[in-house]
């Protein structure tokens, strides 16, 4: 055996470590009895203790030192095996194991605090786990920028001069639609009605395979916060319901497929190596947000959605598919980033974005962290913030860790805007297959343009790869104004 | 930290592991996507690697000879750390690997043997199969008897002519009670009708909470083969849905819950040390039997029981709860060890005890086990066997190398006899409490003088403490004479 083949034997039992851990976390979420937590908080700690000893196992720097690549391929692979063991060894084991104690520990105390709307109960745990990101970012950057160096954990190769430019770039046309979309003459009707939870999972079901999401590799279940978990031969979504809401039980689940079968997509080839998971967060987000919004709230998958829900339901409080059609794409005022619409969603981002680089830089203090949050939403979105629980406190991220994270759902909605200009591009005649519940030539040109190519490229190559050109904004906000323009009657 | 603390918490993780890998094995048998079984496999390996290399790990030996035990439960948490590095150290590392793969492809060929009624195409495998387990039996025996070291793994101390010994006390009566009870003028009526699933399932989760099974740390799921899984506070039951025998979803139910109180019923201390965890297959199969029959199967609960299914299927086949508690027992002539009723049940195991003493012995060859098992199934229960799949393919056991481990089921079957005779004495008025279907009275003499202990007495001086005497095989047999001759008048 090579050095390489060596190397690679090992990685292939640290990826199948690997993804027995994340396994462990969807039973948690899913399926376990709500009595084991402190049993399987030891068993994960196990887990990851496993893993850590492996993913800084010093036989990796001697392998690297000697492995040959044949290929690109393979020395893609051994790029990104260099990297995890950069950052992995460049992290002290006391550090990680601190965070990891922390960030578990913080997850409930944050929960509690936005429960009882008590921000000052968390601002101390928050601003422990700031300083130890800090010095995690100290340890990682090598000298560089700190902020830089959290963010591309999630989309490696960014930096946050690139993503303030962007997000510069978007401020302006998002904030002047929002505005006149809100103040609009005409208002799109909202949806009432009661809507029971197994004719919702029916239909979460129906537009799961709709998007051809592989039943023989996937599974739904119920969970609090949707998410999805797995790779290669599982990878498993989950959503919620809502009895007033069906929207949110379809569009959870859309999204989550997108996620799902970005996975599933992969060139099964690249199974249990580094090649085999999602390049990064923006280009998982890209997946995601594409199924859900371009091609899911679009007037045709829409249309479609009309007929079904209505025979569901034996009826809707909406006339026809067109003004449903505006239902779906309501813009509301609200606070709560994960409910908003696209117009408002990137809004959301850029305030997060602002606040955790200062944060980072040691510009802003946790203690006027609830102050600044409420000036900047009343700056953006021109209402006073009601209570914290709909201001600092509402997102888990920061309080387990998740700095740097932010950006990279505003990336993947800028990603979705230049793919599906390229998609729409590339197959005419989209729309009619999507008026009949069939996303299948989407789903299909999106697989074979980035989805199998797994970890092969950097996140931009691979995007630029599928279509074609330079990644910018454009796309989004023409998409944006053209689609809101028309529902708005402006 | 003491070398008793540092091997303490070494053998903590290593208990976190194997729970986890448990938990896949759950997750494979009732809820992963039917495609992944090849992930799956990968993924079993790779924990199953972690788990061998710690189990042999050296530094074992060191901490055995430097610990110092406080007081007698150091002593046998010590014993049961030695006694598992020294089995785990004395397999060869090539041996224990060609036995996993072996056995876990064979599973798959006796699956499809089984379905074919083709036993040559599974004979060659299983004649692998039991070289290996000759070669493993040898290398754990250290010049003792082969079918004893492979018994011992199942039931710590115990010996083939021990259980020899037994089985000749038993057999007689047990023949005569068979002949008595098959040719008696009286028989009861079986249950006709069509029983719902979810009603069944129903009725199972009534059950499973009659026996105080806790649902905050337990669940229930289907599963093609009923089956436990899981300790402390995570211990799940699977049941099965027979559409025109609700009886086995009922009883297959309880016996899970028999298995999983045991786990959940041992002292919580114990979490994630040697003494966490049922003592032995023969201790554990006491607790499914004793559930399932001496308390299940008896006058009072079914008597409840009759009330129960009465109500839910609106109606049954059998006109009183007196003819019902005969339908719960019927005894009649069979090919199959898992449908054996109380009478022959032991009787099939005594069967395979003696087979498979053979087989490792080298008293018999693979090639004449056909004949083998035909002949005595012949001599034993007087009906010529009709087709493999109901004679040597039925069983799974020696398939996936499972030798010595069928008589645990019959040395629980005593046991159990045993404990229902203490259980009885120590409260006499029991059979109020079932008949109200409320078993919590059962369970907590159980719990208290048995299930807590976990792994702290060897499995013999464990039901010896709970009954307070010898273990013998006269209760069983006098109990099962007495319910029989009851319910057959004879």
């Amino acid at each position: 055996m090579s050095a390489f083949d060596d190397l690679l034997a090992f990685q292939r039992q640290t990826e199948a470590l690997s993804s027995v851990a994340e396994r462990l976390g969807w039973d948690q979420e899913t399926v376990m009895p709500r009595g084991a937590t402190e049993q399987r908080s030891e068993e994960m700690a196990a887990m990851e203790s496993v893993l850590h000893e492996r993913r800084t196992d010093p036989r990796i720097g001697e392998w690297l030192d000697q492995a040959e690549p044949e290929d690109t391929e393979d020395q893609r692979v051994l790029d990104l095996i260099a990297r995890d063991f950069r950052r992995a060894s460049r992290i002290p084991a006391r550090l990680a194991m601190e965070l990891a104690r922390q960030t578990s520990l913080s997850q409930g105390l944050w929960a509690e605090a936005r429960a009882n709307d008590a921000p000052q109960d968390f601002l101390p745990v928050l601003n422990d786990i700031l300083m130890l990101k800090r010095e995690e970012a100290s340890a990682l950057a090598d000298g560089g920028d700190l902020y830089d160096a959290l963010l591309d954990d999630y989309e490696p190769g960014a930096t946050q001069a690139e993503i303030a430019a962007l997000f510069d770039a978007m401020r302006p046309r998002l904030v002047a639609l929002r505005e006149d979309v809100l103040g609009a003459d005409h208002q799109p009707q909202a949806l009432s009605g009661d809507f029971p939870q197994e004719t919702q999972l029916w239909l979460a079901r129906t537009c799961a395979t709709a998007y051809g999401y592989d039943w023989t590799r996937g599974r739904m279940d119920i969970a609090v916060h949707p998410f999805s978990s797995g790779r290669w031969q599982d990878s498993r979504i989950t959503t919620r319901v809502v009895e007033t809401d069906p929207f949110n039980c379809i569009y959870s689940t859309i999204h989550e497929v997108g996620h799902s079968s970005y996975e599933l997509g992969i060139d099964p080839d690249y199974a249990f190596t580094p090649l085999g998971r999602g390049v990064s967060m923006g280009a998982h987000e890209s997946q995601s947000r594409i199924y859900e919004n371009q091609i899911g709230r679009g007037r045709a998958f829409t249309g479609w959605l009309y007929q079904r829900m209505s025979d569901a339901f034996d009826g809707l409080s909406v006339p026809d598919a067109e003004a449903f059609y505006g239902t779906v794409n309501r813009v509301t005022p609200g606070f709560i980033r994960t409910e908003a619409d696209e117009v408002q969603y990137n809004l959301h981002i850029m305030l997060r974005f602002d606040l955790e680089r200062d944060l980072i830089a040691g510009r802003l203090d946790v203690e006027d962290l609830v102050e600044a949050w409420d000036a900047r939403f009343l700056k953006d979105f021109g209402v006073a913030v009601d209570r914290p629980a709909n201001g600092v406190l509402q997102d888990v991220h920061w309080a387990v860790g998740l700095f740097g994270y932010f950006p990279t759902y505003a990336l993947g909605n800028v990603y979705a805007g230049c793919l599906n200009q390229a998609l729409r591009s590339a197959v005419p005649g989209l729309d009619r297959f999507l008026a009949a519940g069939d996303a299948a030539p989407a789903v299909e040109w999106l697989r074979e343009n980035m989805q199998r190519h797994g970890g092969l490229y950097p996140p931009r190559e691979l995007i630029e790869r599928a279509i074609g050109g330079e990644i910018s904004e454009a796309p989004l906000l023409d998409y944006l104004e053209d689609k809101f323009t028309g529902i708005y009657r402006l």
